[in-house]
């Protein structure tokens, strides 16, 4: 595992004094993100990828993809070599695959402060929080529209979430801020309230270059030219559109050298065939192409291969999470994505549940634990995501959050040195023994089992003195406590008046619009 | 994945009638175990497996194992060439894994109905529900004190479990029943409300005998001498303890045929190392010995390498269940018995959660999930299971057999023949289309997807007017549903008229004891 980046500097020296001064002090400690040291695991054989293969090459050639209302783009295929037809551009058989190769296999996304820097591909594992809902929940407020006031809190609980290594983008939907303008709230609060790296704007390209703009304010424009300082979400209309605004962004954004996840978005049977094979087809054809375009907007722009897939019911046209087809899908986009050397993104904390209740914590685990042995790279929504993503919770963010701190000790592998094998500890114990005192026990206790901060091991008599608390309830507590204790990271004051003015500006610049 | 075994006949036809009737008809439907088509995770490498066999040999060797007071197992010890030291028995190096040769790699457990016979091996999985919770909870009643009521309930419930395999054993203590007879009731229980394979008793090698008689009753005595008709528990007092009641039982079986898990009970850093290679150090020595010695009882007699392991929490001393640590040693513990070519029972329904809530629903899908891909063949303790094993819930029995569906599904691993690739859809579709009508998905959409009988997929709107229930409402109704649906399997009568008979003679020749 990797361990903790800065953990803060505690009370030390004996006494129960000092232990309740570290009991209660405020811990900004934050995880490294996830360096794995275990095996990925892969359901497709090679002979499946190669027919996988094969099939988006045929969908590519003979098929296509629309790029509408985008002349630019139709251009830079046609110079490429690619078939236009109107709106349709057929990529000839081998001719994405060959513009993805001066993708990178992995990028830095630098972070204000560089404890926090995250490098995505490889073994790598960063996880972000939940990115777009128009609602939030908590159990004292319920269900709600997001207000900016929701945007910051939410930005504050990733701040002092351990397990969180990214402060994310759109951590809910701040309805309360014009449309036009809400993008430079939200790039403000991630940048004054955290330190943690973030996303950009997507929602026009005029804001992906103000998020350009405002990154060149907290770390420079020489750095920001230089440098990956924001990864933005850029999603793929399936099947096989790419729309004008998207790749509007896509453009800044690689043109600016910052980083991208190309991301097909799929409920299965209704954007993609109900069959996995048939999905991962798609999937595959509309990255190639995305991340061919972003190498034809600028060679060596730093991508990311996603893959947004749940299934469906058919009864209700629901979407559905966490499901086994839904990791059958996540382990072959994989697979798919280490044959062609580039970072993945996908899973998160899915489910469809309209509570933070049995069933989140079911669909969440299984799609959380599918992510991390699917050996994904950036996990979205890692926490937070509520009822299909329409809802950010407050609780479930907590409850999330922890969990992942299952994942850190999962992929930190199994030690096998001499202290780990602990013969030493088996022959003093002896059978019938315990193991409790012995002093292998003794030195190795505080670290030898991952701890949650949120759920509940006491005695049954003790909880229910306590009150009888459901996870949710116990949830609710520590986001109001991690909300008491926050404190804003430090900036330079001139930094802080010339991001504060550059909004004011802006602001100024056009009247409100909320379509 | 395996298909269902033998679906109820339901009304089929045209008509809004036949589709309400369908949809209201009680359903009997079974799945057969699972056959996994996909790989198993493995997080040890050869050498690091190599090192921990070579460490439990050590441990045979050096430090030995305690058979107290059964000196019939200290004179098989002796005449198989092992050192005897009071209670201890020093095993020599490689004598254990030798005597271990002759247990079979797989078994079936015969069921009186043979279309729910098991195969207990190999690359199967066979789902039981919860064992051993003195108490009792749902919704209604809260935690009370489990009576023979409710164990009917839960046999009953299991019956009618679609993905559950396996009637169990000690479902809940009948607590209401005297320790001396329970074991009559309950085997009578599993014999008569269900018609799936079930466990024999092992508090007492009398009432294991008792078992083997009832068992004979149902199955016929000549049946029964030549095949496997229970698989039971018998548990290894970690660490390194077997204690004679346990021995008892387990000699009674394994001389009579009958199968039986051997398995370390092991709670981290009390029963065993804090550790993960250790505990898989101390956890294969354990299986070694108790496996070799069934086989001193009678080579060949069938059984299963067990590992119950979770770890715990430091401050109060409660285990912990879905742990990443836990699933470490599971995955561990997966490879050394493949190695040793036995069927490998471990994982289950974990958690340590005192309600059926978040907590209960991650630590259990991070257990379900990790022993899936464990290559787990037994696994007991499936669904059900709550507070650390103190409790049987009813609800959580129903949520948690609803998720074994999803296990079903994901071992059924990825198609890939031409209709799954699913060509001809994407080229239907097109661009820019949707999947919703197109022929592909009208023929493929019914199997298609995993869907649940217990989770919430309904749009906010109709949720909120239904009583905005959450997971464990929405079970409460299914429980009742179910039991009220129950149908008891056929049986002959002369065979329920000797069952009946032989336990009212049993009865009648002790006195109640509750001790």
């Amino acid at each position: 595992m990797a361990e903790a980046a800065a953990p803060t500097r505690r009370a030390r020296g004996g006494g129960g004094a000092a232990r309740r001064a570290a009991r209660s002090a405020v811990s900004f400690e934050t995880a490294r993100y996830i360096e794995r040291n275990i095996p990925n695991y892969e359901v497709l054989t090679t002979e499946a990828l190669e027919v996988i293969e094969h099939n988006a090459e045929t969908i590519l050639e003979e098929i296509g993809v629309n790029f509408p209302d985008n002349p630019t783009a139709l251009k830079r295929w046609a110079d490429a070599g690619a078939d236009i037809d109107g709106d349709r551009v057929r990529i000839p058989r081998g001719l994405a695959r060959q513009l993805c190769a001066t993708a990178p296999g992995s990028y830095t996304q630098h972070a204000r402060n560089p404890e926090r820097n995250v490098v995505i591909g490889g073994n790598n594992l960063v996880l972000a929080p939940v990115y777009g809902p128009p609602f939030v929940r908590d159990a004292a407020g319920g269900r709600r529209y997001a207000t900016m006031e929701d945007f910051r809190n939410f930005v504050k609980l990733g701040y002092m979430s351990k397990w969180l290594h990214h402060s994310g983008g759109t951590v809910c939907e701040p309805t309360d801020v014009a449309v036009n303008k809400r993008h430079l709230d939200m790039l403000h609060a991630h940048m004054t309230l955290s330190d943690k790296p973030y996303m950009g704007s997507v929602t026009e390209p005029s804001r992906a270059r103000d998020s350009v703009e405002m990154s060149e304010i907290l770390f420079g424009k020489e750095f920001v030219a230089e440098n990956a300082v924001m990864t933005s979400l850029i999603n793929i209309n399936s099947p096989m559109t790419f729309d004008d605004v998207m790749m509007g962004a896509l453009e800044v954004y690689a043109q600016a050298g910052q980083g991208c996840i190309i991301s097909p978005f799929i409920v299965g049977g209704a954007m993609a065939p109900v069959s996995v094979a048939g999905t991962l087809t798609q999937v595959l054809a509309e990255v190639l192409a995305g991340i061919a375009y972003s190498q034809l907007c600028k060679p060596g722009a730093p991508v990311i291969f996603g893959a947004f897939v749940t299934s469906i019911d058919m009864n209700s046209g629901a979407p559905t999470f966490g499901t086994p087809e839904a990791a059958h899908i996540t382990y072959g986009a994989g697979q798919l994505a280490r044959r062609l050397g580039l970072p993945f993104r996908s899973a998160g904390s899915f489910c469809g549940s309209k509570l933070p209740d049995a069933q989140a914590a079911y669909e969440t685990a299984n799609s959380l634990n599918m992510g991390l042995l699917a050996g994904v790279n950036f996990m979205l929504h890692s926490c937070g995501w509520l009822e299909g993503g329409l809802v950010s919770s407050y609780e479930k963010f907590l409850m999330d959050a922890d969990q992942l701190g299952t994942l850190h000790h999962l992929a930190a592998g199994v030690q096998m040195d001499e202290n780990a094998q602990a013969m030493d500890a088996i022959r003093e114990v002896g059978p019938g023994g315990h193991y409790l005192g012995c002093a292998h026990t003794q030195e190795n206790f505080k670290t030898a089992f991952w701890k949650s901060d949120v759920l509940d091991y006491k005695p049954f008599e003790t909880w229910a003195d306590e009150g009888a608390r459901d996870t949710q309830a116990l949830a609710t507590a520590r986001v109001a406590k991690l909300l008491s204790d926050y404190q804003q990271p430090a900036m330079e004051p001139a930094t802080r008046e010339a991001l504060d003015a550059f909004v004011a500006q802006k602001k100024e610049a056009e009247p409100d619009s909320f379509m």
